[in-house]
């Protein structure tokens, strides 16, 4: 992994395949945003506060999370493909 | 329940059998915006102040609330229709 | 009364049967938007400060008071038609 | 006097028969927003900081006030007609 | 002079007739938004900050300032045409 | 110079003719909005805190600066073409 | 290097060759906002933050980073395309 992402933004790579998963996360076609599944692969430094601290951020690498279907913006690195967002676009951390 | 929200975000499962309870919450067909009963099924760390401290969240698992009719962005995890919203977009919770 | 409304938000029975009482307040029918005339019937725990903290609402159960006409959410509760709204858009307290 | 205002907020009896007076304000026919004469009715306890700490309003109960055509929502106490309106919408205070 | 800003706004008598004048002012017939001279007739007590405290303008009575020729509105007293604005409208002071 | 910019406003000369020197900035005749040269003649007192307490600006008289096409609004004074415009819209600094 | 930027902005010469490099970021030709690889050119001294200090940047020259396609305003210094934006619009650092 050679991509850090700035102050509170985290690099996510999207996990589509789950789709069909059965006792997984679903996503219904009908949503008009549909939440989609990833994995945390790069986290920032943390947000900077209003008094210039830096708050370091509660996701990290390996976490399986949901967000929103056009969260993000797209970018390939070394042929994947990853999405940078930030931290308060994800919405939950799936675990177990 | 594999499913945690982040910073103030709670997890609730909607309960639109209440629609025809007597004596219970009754939806009007007529309201722009029909407020929905559910139950918080999960709740995140709290919310993050200005200061980075972190706040907890007054919704606590098994609360009954109300909330608007399209708050919220629809999940399903384990074959359950569930919502993720902020607390903020939980009007208020029934009691009794 | 089995409803409790969260953070600074209060549920409201309005009473619109005032319309045509002599020297109570009268909705002018060419406002733009008319404000209507209630009663609390409760409040939530108080209002959530930048710093954390909850100050308590100004608001108390059986105050009548003026709102905007098309303020907060309706919800039916026991029959009732009530109002969730935040304290912030109620306008006025009817004394005496 | 009946109706008691919320926080920042100030009842104002509207006084349009000044529009002739000679030397008095007059409102300029073709201004986009023209501004009104009206009298402090009541004033509210005071602007909630974000501290939570109420500061209490610079007007006080007889004020002669200039503000917008359109600020404020109309309410009828006792057959009088009276605007409710934020301490913030109002320009200025008419003195001697 | 009779009328009082409130907190941080000013009372400024438009100086029109300086758009001709040599090594003066001279408004350029094509700017969208044309800057105006005028002079201040009167300021608010100042500007109340976040924690309650005023601070005090930095306009004084008789300073002779460039504004927004939409900035502000108008009003009419003891037969003259003044503006009312916040300081914030006022772009610069001429001095000399 | 007898114009004076208010709080974290400064006046500024456009130097246009810069367009075609060569190795100096080159507006390129493409770009949505076109950067322009100029040069700082005079800066207010400073900005205005959320505490009240004024911060001095960055930029000083004499200053070579880079800003939006758009940016300011025009002023004469003495026959001089001159922009008022915040410190905020100015993008940078040219040096040596 | 000439130019310096203000306060948190920062200068970045676009690296447009990348697209067709193997194994290095690739742009999505189908993304609504493609992100695109830069160097870092120069920094400014730092993020105003309310209290009026300075908090420095995390950039540094000769970072490689990730940014909006169409984040920043376009300037030509010395022949050289060149970028001015803030800091907060760069996605990501790009490593090794």
């Amino acid at each position: 992994m050679n991509i850090r992402p700035l102050h509170d933004r985290v690099i996510i790579k999207r996990m589509e395949e789950e789709r069909t998963t059965p006792g997984g996360i679903v996503i219904p076609d009908t949503a008009a945003e549909k939440p989609i599944r990833g994995e945390v692969m790069a986290v920032g430094n943390g947000k900077i506060l209003e008094n210039g601290e830096v708050r370091a951020l509660d996701l990290k690498v390996g976490d399986k999370v949901i967000f929103g279907k056009y969260s993000g913006t797209e970018v390939k690195v070394d042929g994947e493909d990853l999405l940078v967002m930030r931290e308060e676009d994800v919405m939950a951390v799936i675990e177990g």
